[in-house]
C-alpha cells in the first residue's frame, strides 16, 4: 500500500504564514481536497486534481480523500489554520477509525500550521503569554451546557480564553451568552481582543473590554481572546496599543 | 524613531517548520538576540550581529534588544516555537511597559510560529481535536497551588491538557505531582503523549496512558499531552498508532 494522505495546515490565509513543510506537501500532492475557500488559496496546477467541498462536510470530505489515497495516490487535504485545532485532522482520524481496514495501512501525515489564536495574539502583543485555553463556541457537536461549564472553569481558574467559532448564521445567540457568562467571573476591565481575517485584505483587529464587548462585532471569521485579571494593555502615543498577559501570576487570578 | 523589534517564532527546531514570514524577518534583521541554542539554528552572516544569552534571562535579553532597536536598528529576537506561548513576546511587552518611554515608539512585530503542542499533536494524529488548554508546569513564575487548581479545573471540565515545561533540573518533582493530581480526575486508560524534540534528530514521541505514565520519561525538551475520556487510540497493524480527540462531545467529559 503506497497511498498517502497529508492533512495540510495553511495558516490564517496569507502565504507568508505557510511553513516550508506545508509548501512542500502542497507541491507533492497529486490531488487536493478541502473546503472551497481554503482550496482557493492554493494556485491551481494542470497536473493536480482538486475536489472542493462545502463547510460542515468534513466527514464526507475525509472519506473521499481517504478512498482516493487508498488507490495509491498522494492526496492532500487542506485545512485553514492548524489541522489539529478545530479542523480536518480529527475528522480524518474519525473516518480512519470507522472506515475500511485498508485505510489503517495508509501513510497519514499531519502538517501543522499557524492557528488563528496564535496569529491574532501576535498581531496585538502577547495576550496568550500565560496559561490559556482554546474553546469552540459551536454547539453543533457538543451541548451548550458543556460549553458553559468550560467557560466557568477556565475563567475561574485564570486561563486566558481563545474562543473559536463565536457565531454563525445558524448560531446567533451563543457568543452573547458566552460574554454574559464570563462577566460573572471576570472584571469589566478585562481586555478582550477581536481578531478577524488576520493576514487577509479584510483584516480587522480590535481591542475592547469584557464590560464593553459587543457580541455583534464578531462573525464567522472572528477569533476572540478574553484575558485574565493579569492581562494588561500598553498605551503607545504613536502606535496601536499592545495587549499582553505577564508570564508571572502571583495568586489565583480569576 | 525608525527602530524596529521583531520577535520571531522559529517553530520546534527544524527549518521545515519556518514560515515564509519568519524567514523574511530573519533575513531583514541587522542584529539577532536569543537563547543561544535557538540562535544556533539560524545560519550566521557577516553582516548580522548576534547576541546569544542564557536561559532564564528573558528580561535582560528583551531590554538589550529594545535598547538596540531604540538606536534605530532593525532587531530580531528569536524564540523557539511560537513567541506568544511561554516565550519571548510577553517578556518584550513587560519590558516595554516598564522601560523608557522611547520604547513605546518602536515598531513591534510578533511573528507567530509552530508551538510545540501543535507539532507534537501533528506527529501523533489529532489529540487537540477538541477543546484544550496549555499550561506551564514551571512554578518559577507562579505558585504551585495555582498550577494544581488549573490542573483540577481543566481535567474536570474535559479540556485536553498540553503541559509545557514539565520538568527541569531545578524542578524535579512537579511533573510527577501533576500526574498524581490528574489521576484524581481522569481514568487510568486516558491516552497521554510524550513528545520530545519534535523535528530534531533526537525526536522521540511515545504514547502511554495516565495510569502507566512515568514522570521520569519527560525532560526539559518534552511536551506532554493528556487526553480526555473521549480521546481515542487507533491501532494500525503496519503503522504507529494514531491518537485523536473526536470533534464531538456528548456530555461533560471528565
Amino acid at each position: 500500500m503506497s497511498g498517502r494522505i497529508a492533512v495540510i495546515g495553511l495558516g490564517p490565509g496569507d502565504p507568508r504564514y505557510l511553513t516550508a513543510e506545508a509548501t512542500g506537501a502542497l507541491a507533492a500532492a497529486e490531488a487536493l481536497y478541502g473546503y472551497a475557500p481554503y482550496l482557493d488559496r492554493v494556485p491551481a496546477r494542470a497536473d493536480q486534481s482538486r475536489y472542493p467541498s462545502h463547510n460542515r462536510e468534513e466527514g464526507a470530505r475525509a472519506r473521499a480523500a481517504l478512498g482516493h489515497a487508498a488507490q495509491g495516490a498522494n492526496v492532500g487535504v487542506v485545512s485553514g489554520g492548524d489541522p489539529g485545532v478545530f479542523a480536518m485532522a480529527a475528522a480524518v482520524c474519525e473516518q480512519i477509525e470507522t472506515g475500511p481496514e485498508a485505510w489503517r495501512a495508509l501513510d497519514v501525515v499531519v502538517i501543522p500550521g499557524i492557528t488563528a489564536m496564535l496569529a491574532v495574539a501576535a498581531r496585538i502583543g502577547a495576550p496568550l503569554g500565560h496559561d490559556f485555553c482554546a474553546l469552540s463556541l459551536s454547539d453543533n457537536l457538543k451541548p451548550w451546557p458543556l460549553i458553559e461549564r468550560r467557560l466557568d472553569a477556565a475563567a475561574q481558574a485564570g486561563f486566558v480564553i481563545a474562543l473559536y467559532n463565536p457565531v454563525s448564521r445558524a448560531r446567533p445567540w451563543q457568543f452573547s451568552n458566552a460574554i454574559e457568562r464570563l462577566r460573572r467571573h471576570l472584571r469589566p476591565a478585562t481586555p478582550v481582543v477581536f481578531g478577524r481575517a488576520v493576514g487577509r485584505l479584510d483584516e480587522r483587529v480590535a481591542i475592547t473590554t469584557l464590560g464593553e464587548a459587543d457580541a455583534n462585532a464578531a462573525d464567522m471569521a472572528t477569533l476572540v481572546i478574553v484575558g485574565t485579571r493579569e492581562t494588561r494593555t500598553i498605551a503607545r502615543p504613536e502606535r496601536p496599543p499592545l495587549v499582553y498577559t505577564p508570564r508571572a501570576a502571583a495568586e489565583v487570578s480569576a
